[in-house]
C-alpha cells in the first residue's frame, strides 16, 4: 500500500502528516507556520520532504490559489501566501512524484471518499468560515473546468440589487453575504434598519462592532435582533444552494467549516427540497475536520500516480 | 453509419426526420402538432416510427421534461404535454432501440458536437426564450446529476431581496428576471418606478401591456425608458452567467433562443470576463437552431447504441 507525505499549505500554517492511499494516518500531524518569504517557504517545504522522502512513494500537497490542470503549480494570485508563491515549481521540490491541489478540492475529495459523502456520486462541499470556499464532485470525479479553478462558489452572485461590497472588493458575492463575515454584515444593516435592534441585548453596541459571536450567542439568549440576523443570513444561505441543487441534481451537500455548527441541516434540508426543481437532496455536516486538506490531497495523488 | 430516426416533441408541435450519426440531415424535417390526449400522442410516435422503422437503426427523442438516468422515460411533471406522459415507457414504443433525453440537453450537446461549441469540454447552453432552460457540458459528458434532472439554470435564485414571482410561482428564479418573460416584468417595473417613464415613448401604455417586443422596439429608436429596461435585464442576465462561470469555469457559454438575437455577445462577455475570478469565457450564439434537439438526441443515442 502506497505511502504519502501530504502537506496542506496555508496562509498561517502548514500541517503534514503521512497518510496511506486508504487516507489513514500512519504519523502524528505536525504543525508549522508559514514563512512570510517564498524563499524560506520553499526550503521549508524541501526540509519536510527529505525527512520523509525515503519511506514514502509520493507528495501530496493541499494549498491556496487554483492549481493547473498538470497539478504540478498554483496559478492564480494568493494574496495569504509569500509573494512568488505562483512561480514556484512543485514537481521540482523531491525526487519523488509530487502532487498539488486546491485545498477546498482535495478537502471535498476527502468528504467523498472517506467522510460524509461516501457513495454520493454528485455532492458539493462548502465550506462557510471567514469566506465560502467549495468543491464539486460529479459522477465521482471532481469538477475542475477549463484551467482548474471551478467549484468558485463563494463567487457566484446572489442579490445582484442589495449592493454589498465582498471582501474581494466586488458586489454581492455570495460570499458577503452567506459566510461568517456576511452574518456580521447582515449584523450590522440590519442594527442600522430594523426596529428588533432597539430592544437587543445590544442595542448599546456600536452596529459595526457587533460580530458573528455575538449573533450565535444572542440566538442562545433568544434575543428578537440575533435572530432576525441569523434568520436573513440562513435565508441567503438557502437562497445560494438552492441554485446549486438545481444545477447538480447531487445526492448531497456537505457543510464544513467554522459557520457549520451553528446551521440546523434539517431546517435547511426541507427548506431547500421545498424550492428546488431536481429531485431531493441531502445537508449533511463534513466529518473529515481540519485533516481534510491532507486525506483528500493524498488520495487524488494516489489516483494520478 | 447508423441511421436514426430523431423526434424532437414539444409541448406544441413534434418535429421529426433522419439523421446520421454525424449529425447530418438524410431527410426532410417534417413537423405536425402535438395532440392533447395520451393515447392520440403514443398512436402518432408509433405511426411516425413505423413509417421509417425498417431503414433505420435507432430511435431518438429529445423532450421536454425531466429524463430518467437510463434514458427511457420523462420522470418529471410535464404541464405542456398530454396527461400521463410520464408513465409513457419510449422503449417499447419501437423494436429498435429507443433512447430518450431532456431536450435542453440534447441541444447542449448538439452545439457542443456538431455548432457553436465544437472543441469545448466544458461548455454551458442557455436557452433564452419565454422560460430559461439549459444543458451544461462538464469535461466532454452531459452533466446529469443523481436523477437526470441537472441544468435547471432557470431555476437557480439570484435577486432573494426582490422577491418577483416567478411563472413556476417560487420567487426570485433566475428564469423571473433574465428570460423574455423577465423582460416583460422588468419593463412594467420601471414604467411604475423610473422617471424616464414619463418621457418614453411609451408613456401612455399601460405598464403591464408593454411587451418585450416593445422594449427592443424602442432600443432602436433610442428610447430612454427602453434603454434602461435592457439594461436592467441584461445585468441580471450577466449576474446569473457571473455565478456559473465562477462554479464550471467553462471554455464557453453558448447562447440560443429567440432573446439570443437582442444581445451583444461582446459587451457581456468582457463584462462577464472582468468579474469572474476564474480564467476568461467566451461568450458564442448557437448555431443548430430549430433543429438542435433533433441533432442532440441522434448524437447522443448513438453513443449509447
Amino acid at each position: 500500500m502506497k505511502k504519502i507525505l501530504a502537506i496542506d499549505a496555508g496562509g498561517t500554517k502548514i500541517i503534514y502528516a503521512v497518510i496511506n492511499e486508504n487516507g489513514e494516518f500512519l504519523t502524528e500531524v505536525k504543525k508549522t507556520f508559514t514563512p512570510k518569504k517564498i524563499d524560506e517557504l520553499t526550503n521549508l517545504f524541501k526540509q519536510i520532504i527529505s525527512e520523509y522522502e525515503n519511506e514514502i512513494h509520493i507528495v501530496s500537497f493541499a494549498t491556496a490559489g487554483a492549481v493547473n490542470l498538470n497539478n504540478t503549480r498554483v496559478e492564480s494570485s494568493t494574496p495569504n501566501m509569500p509573494l512568488g508563491y505562483n512561480s514556484l515549481d512543485f514537481s521540482l521540490l523531491s525526487k519523488k512524484p509530487v502532487f498539488v491541489e486546491n485545498d477546498a478540492n482535495c478537502a471535498a475529495w476527502a468528504e467523498y471518499k472517506t467522510g460524509a459523502a461516501i457513495g454520493d456520486k454528485n455532492t458539493i462541499i462548502i465550506t462557510l468560515g471567514t469566506g465560502i470556499g467549495g468543491g464539486i464532485i460529479v459522477d465521482g470525479k471532481l469538477l475542475r473546468g477549463k484551467s482548474g479553478r471551478a467549484g468558485e462558489i463563494g463567487s457566484m452572485k446572489i442579490n445582484s440589487g442589495r449592493n454589498r461590497i465582498c471582501t474581494c472588493s466586488r458586489k454581492d458575492c455570495y460570499e458577503s453575504y452567506a459566510s461568517g463575515t456576511g452574518l456580521k454584515k447582515t449584523a450590522e444593516e440590519i442594527a442600522l434598519n430594523s426596529p428588533s435592534f432597539n430592544t437587543s441585548i445590544y442595542k448599546n453596541k456600536n452596529p459595526e462592532d457587533i460580530t458573528t459571536y455575538d449573533i450565535i450567542d444572542g440566538l442562545k439568549s433568544n434575543d428578537e435582533y440575533s435572530k432576525e440576523v441569523f434568520e436573513v443570513w440562513q435565508n441567503d444561505l438557502i437562497t445560494g444552494l438552492i441554485g446549486l441543487v438545481n444545477i447538480f441534481d447531487p445526492e448531497s451537500i456537505v457543510i464544513s467549516g467554522g459557520m457549520g455548527q451553528f446551521i440546523n441541516t434539517k431546517l435547511i434540508e426541507d427548506k431547500i427540497n421545498s424550492e428546488i426543481v431536481v429531485s431531493p437532496v441531502k445537508i449533511k455536516l463534513a466529518k473529515s475536520g481540519n485533516n481534510a486538506g491532507m486525506i483528500g490531497s493524498a488520495v487524488l495523488a494516489v489516483q494520478k500516480y
